[in-house]
């Protein structure tokens, strides 16, 4: 086969991106403040502060600054994965037999597997800076404890990660990835915090959860000197580092001379869906373009499209500031049949807010049509997608064979955003004919609902 | 940090190389030619080609042809992953605090982890060519069999490994990367050969080795019509096809002006070595340019340092061709405590004579500091990387560090073939302080020469 347009594009060193952009400042409708759980009132710089370091205190705050500059020694690090290639999908429109034209960003070359790293290395920085020298996170499926242990490995911190029960039994090799790059890894609940003793106490026999892994990272911050939390998605600072991905994406296709139809992102918290769609959300608010924007979750954990759009709580412990937001309830545990991330109950508040003004939309798709989508696209583009990426992917066919039904030649963008090295034991069950669908009925949403505070 | 020279090279695709090069068409000390064990005389292209591919068979007896096409088809399979980036190591550096400069060759972005795919591909395809509908071939460490069956499920031929039975239960995920990809994978010794009948009558508890999956694969293929063996490393053929990784790098550095000094590559059956080093050792023979080659190999599996120059059976059933190499004896086994490749009792013929011409140097690391190496290039350099490249990282910061004491400022070119996702149950051993060297003594190395066929 030969093309006329190269089957993938990185940009140089000279055209990366020198600054992040923050959408929020595009946004008429600015996503709803965070609140205190306590007052009830708009969380402060020196509330937030507590819990973060203060620059990312200040970037969660900031919803006007349009351009924030990458600092240089982010920058640098940056040099050491990015620019992630744009590929032309091209094996895969000849497998689908399509008229459509399909490109992926690829943020799955690197070492924590996921494009997780671009916010990591940024708050591990101003962690730094900040002359801290501990760090505390969760993680779920482990890609963000990998980004922020190599961050730390780089800056020379101490990093303490909360990893969810299971998780840190199901998938061990994580933990050593994590633990080669020097970081401390415990599983969540755990009796070194208050929330985790308490969590314990109530359900004895519990896996854990994203949000108790939160609660305890959040609480270890707070009272430890020299040391504050990081989270690798949901918050308006993370989407403003992801930024990072949608600029370089936007560059390469001027540089094509392609203009995206639709573009399409996995949603778990948002971070990468976010980052992908930010420049081009942008344009679509100023009225620059029009683009279809498209967020993919999983049946089993669907907040966009059948959760509420409410103040809720981040955390099971409910220490957190409370964020408006499409949310389950944050009670809300996905089956432990569904592989991988998207297991968050709620949804970034930019990306919340943008649904609920219709700049974007969102679809869910069930855990055996995407395996069947990541074997397809592993055994056509070669690479082995992570579960969260195959949500994109498994989207992304769809709307190319209805490009085909339609004889229709629509581009389409989606966001790869990692790799499945780690993710094995979910092939193995998709390779036996194991795997099973999990959708929670309207009567568990419902309950689940009932959890939700009164702001 | 900022720095003139750019971190990263990555060529254009129209700057891939187009063809192979055949390393041997410039020694003027051929490679001895392969044997028939029955006959003790040279192969020929018929009995080779009962075994391999007729193209193949054809590569593997041509040590005067230059340069190669290589064909379309696995020129568009090449653009999915290659370039591969030549990386300036500058953190590195910097940790080290030498006045070396470091650049290695990255083959690790691609989902089989490593520089294999290259010829796997070139293989799958010549079978793909000639009508073939299955392939069969053996995995050690599992890179080898991940690449062949990528390589077949994107040409759609059948594939059946053999793999290593330690390997097949210490690395399930790897099985299920090639299942996932469509191959069958079947623990070697198995009952479904005749090799493997008898060498389990007599090791009934023998967990395997390469040189057996080796006979069991090759048996398969010439009792099976339609079908061939392909191999991953040893043969010329496969230092042929590996040559792009030279030829790659040699662009590269030519285009930042860069000449190294030295030139490092782990060696096992000399696959990525010898595609490495081939460009730079043809411009060596032909007096154009002098450059330190240097092989590294383990010191628990050392053909090189201490094997003997001979010619010795390929496998363990003493099946396949004789070849002329540095070798340990066909019955040698390395210790179990040894991680990932690099066990292979011999060397490729082309690297045997160029280090019994002295045109190649040789070196053997101990498992701990190989380890040792890898934690601090995880580190510095971000990358997790794989215990057979972490040999090459362990030797170039040794000479970087001979710099540093001589104030040198050499330039240390070495190949990091790919990445250690699958090899953290050797990290987690490192990570806790349980990993052990072995040496093999002299004595039980002379009991292994006893073997060696009189030819």
């Amino acid at each position: 086969m030969s093309n006329a347009t190269p089957y993938k594009v990185y940009l140089t060193e000279s055209e990366l991106p020198k600054q992040w952009y923050n959408l929020r400042a595009d946004m008429k409708n600015k996503p709803a403040p965070l609140l205190n759980p306590a007052t009830g009132k708009p969380a402060t710089f020196a509330e937030l502060s507590r819990v973060f370091c203060d620059e990312l205190a200040r970037q969660e705050l900031d919803d006007s600054t349009k351009f924030i500059d990458i600092p240089q020694e982010v920058l640098d690090f940056y040099k050491m994965y990015r620019p992630s290639p744009l590929v032309h999908a091209e094996f895969l429109e000849r497998a689908l037999g399509t008229p459509a034209k399909i490109y992926y960003k690829f943020e799955g070359n690197n070492t924590s597997g996921s494009h997780k790293l671009n916010s990591a290395i940024a708050q591990v920085y101003y962690a730094k800076q900040q002359g801290l020298k501990r760090v505390t996170t969760e993680t779920g499926a482990g890609q963000w404890g990998t980004a922020v242990a190599m961050a730390c490995a780089f800056f020379k911190l101490q990093c303490h990660v909360f990893m969810v029960k299971v998780s840190y039994e199901q998938k061990p090799f994580r933990r050593e990835v994590m633990r080669t790059y020097g970081a401390t890894v415990t599983p969540s609940p755990s009796t070194t915090t208050e929330a985790g003793r308490r969590i314990l106490a109530e359900f004895p026999g519990t896996s854990g959860s994203l949000g108790c892994a939160i609660s305890e990272a959040v609480e270890e911050a707070v009272n430890t000197s020299d040391c504050r939390y990081v989270l690798g998605s949901v918050l308006s600072q993370v989407l403003l580092h992801q930024s990072v991905i949608g600029l370089e994406t936007q560059l390469a296709l001027q540089k094509l001379g392609v203009k995206p139809d639709i573009i399409i992102g996995c949603a778990g918290g948002g971070s990468n869906l976010g980052g992908l769609i930010a420049p081009f959300a942008g344009e679509k608010l100023r009225g620059e373009a029009d683009y279809q924007l498209l967020a993919v979750e999983p049946a089993s954990c669907p907040s966009l499209t059948r959760g509420v759009y409410a103040y809720d709580y981040c955390d099971t412990g409910k220490i957190c500031p409370l964020q408006k937001m499409y949310t389950l309830g944050s009670g809300f545990i996905p089956s432990p049949n569904h592989a991988g991330g998207l297991r968050y109950h709620g949804m970034s508040a930019v990306l919340s807010q943008l649904y609920h003004d219709r700049v974007m939309d969102a679809v869910s798709v069930t855990q055996s049509e995407v395996f069947e989508a990541a074997e397809l696209f592993a055994r056509t583009e070669g690479t082995l997608p992570a579960p969260e990426s195959s949500h994109a992917i498994c989207q992304a066919i769809k709307e190319a064979l209805k490009c085909k039904k339609n004889g229709e030649a629509k581009t389409i963008v989606f966001g790869l955003t990692g790799t499945g090295y780690f993710d094995l034991a979910a092939y193995q069950k998709y390779n036996d004919n194991e795997m099973t669908d999990y959708i929670p009925t309207d009567a568990e949403l419902a309950a689940s609902f009932q959890n939700l505070p009164n702001f």
